[in-house]
C-alpha cells in the first residue's frame, strides 16, 4: 500500500510518521508513504502556493496549479483508489472507513491549509472529502497523520498481535470493556475479582457483558448503526 | 494558559508542536506546553509502565502507579481546570469544547497507549474523557496534539489576522462558505462573478447563503443544535 500526502508543512508530519506502528509498518514494507511538499509544484519563483481569497477580508487560500500539477504528476505515476481532501466540512473518519483504505493500494490525501483550497480543485480533483471532526485546525496535516495511523495498523503484520486490533473499540459495533493490569490493589483501589479468577470463559462473558453495558450507556448510538 | 501532555511517546509529538500556529504561539509566550515522557515517573528499573492486562489474551495496559504519579506531581505545583484522558469511547471533541478550552489556565491531558489504561485510572484521576471520533489509533497523542491546535489557536494573538478564526466552520454553527483565489478563471473552470464584482454587501450576502446552503445539505444536525 502506497499514501501520498500533499502539504505545505511537511515538517509538521515528520514525527508523527516516524514513530511507533506507522514506523514500523513503513520499516517491514507494508506501507510506503510519500510526503510531497506542495511547493515543489509551484511555478512562482518565491514557491508561492496561496493566494488572498475573492471576496474575504482575512485569510490565503491554496491556489489550484500547484496542486493540479501534483496531482496530475502523481496520478501519471499509478492508479489511485482516492484522491482525500481533509476538511471540516467532510464526511466523518471512522473505524469501517480504516477498514476500507487498509486494504486499498494507493491514495492520496491533500491536506487544507489556511483559510482552505480554492474550491475548483475540490470540484475537480478531489474524490472524497474527509473529516475528522467538528473542529477547526490549522491544517489537516494531523488529520492525515491520524488516518495514516487509522489505516496501517489495520495492514496484517503492522501490529505485532493481530489479535488486539480485533478486540478494538468500533471492530463490533461496542466499546472496549474497561481494561486493568497489575497490581490487583492499589491504593485500596482493587480490579474487579473477576479478572482474577482464571475461568477463562466466564472473564469472556463478563468483558462481553461490560462492553454491551458502556456502550449503551455511553453511545447507545453505535448499537443502532448498521454492522 | 499551560498544557500538559503526559505520553508514553513524547518523540511522536515533536514536529506538531515545533510548527505552524502551535510554535509560533508557544515562542510569543501565548502558550506553555510541557511534554512528560510517562516513563520518567516509573518506580521500575527498566522505566516499565505496562503490563499485561488481566483477563485479555492480547494487548499492553498503562499501569495506575506512573499516571497517579504523573499527575499528583503535576497537581502539586498548580491547580488545573482538567485532567482530560484521551480515549476513543470518551465525549466528542467539537469546536465549543475548543472555545471552552481555549480560556482555561492549566491543563493536563493523559494520551492513551498500547490497549488503553488501567480502568481505576479513569475512575480517580481523569476529570474528562475526549474522543476524537470513532476510530482506533495507536495512542492519544495525535489527538493531543490536534486538540493543542484546535485550541491555542483561538488564543488570542495566535494566529495573526484574528478575524480570519471567526469565519471558521462551526462558529456560528454554519460550514464555512466556499473559498476561491487567484487565477479567475484556470483550465476554463471560473470563479463565480460575484466574487469579483466589488459589490462588498452582495459578496456577504452570497457567501452567508453558500454558508447556508452548504450546511443544509451537507450538515443539517449542525442547524438543529443549540447555540
Amino acid at each position: 500500500m502506497r499514501i501520498d500526502i500533499i502539504t505545505v508543512v511537511p515538517e509538521l508530519l515528520e514525527s508523527p510518521l516516524n514513530h511507533s506502528i506507522v514506523k514500523r509498518a513503513r520499516d517491514k514494507g507494508l506501507v510506503d508513504i510519500v510526503v510531497h511538499n506542495l511547493r515543489d509544484y509551484s511555478t512562482d519563483k518565491h514557491r508561492r502556493v496561496d493566494d488572498y481569497a475573492f471576496g474575504f477580508a482575512a485569510g490565503m487560500v491554496l491556489q489550484i496549479e500547484p496542486v493540479d500539477r501534483a496531482i496530475t504528476q502523481l496520478r501519471s505515476e499509478r492508479t489511485y483508489d482516492e484522491v482525500i481532501y481533509t476538511s471540516p466540512d467532510g464526511e466523518r473518519f471512522n473505524q469501517r472507513m480504516a477498514n476500507r483504505y487498509s486494504m486499498c493500494e494507493n491514495l492520496i490525501i491533500l491536506c487544507g491549509h489556511y483559510k482552505g483550497i480554492d474550491h475548483r480543485i475540490r470540484e475537480h480533483f478531489i474524490t472524497r472529502e474527509i473529516s475528522i471532526g467538528d473542529f477547526v485546525l490549522t491544517g489537516g496535516e494531523l488529520p492525515a497523520a491520524m488516518m495514516a495511523d487509522a489505516i496501517v495498523r489495520l495492514i496484517p503484520g503492522a501490529i505485532g498481535d493481530e489479535t488486539s486490533a480485533l478486540s478494538d473499540s468500533f471492530q463490533d459495533n461496542l466499546l472496549a470493556p474497561p481494561v486493568y493490569t497489575r497490581p490487583a490493589e492499589y491504593k485500596g483501589w482493587r480490579v474487579p475479582d473477576i479478572l482474577l479468577s482464571g475461568h477463562q470463559a466466564k472473564v469472556e462473558e463478563w468483558l462481553h457483558q461490560q462492553s454491551v453495558e458502556r456502550t449503551m450507556r455511553l453511545r447507545p448510538d453505535l448499537l443502532e448503526d448498521e454492522p
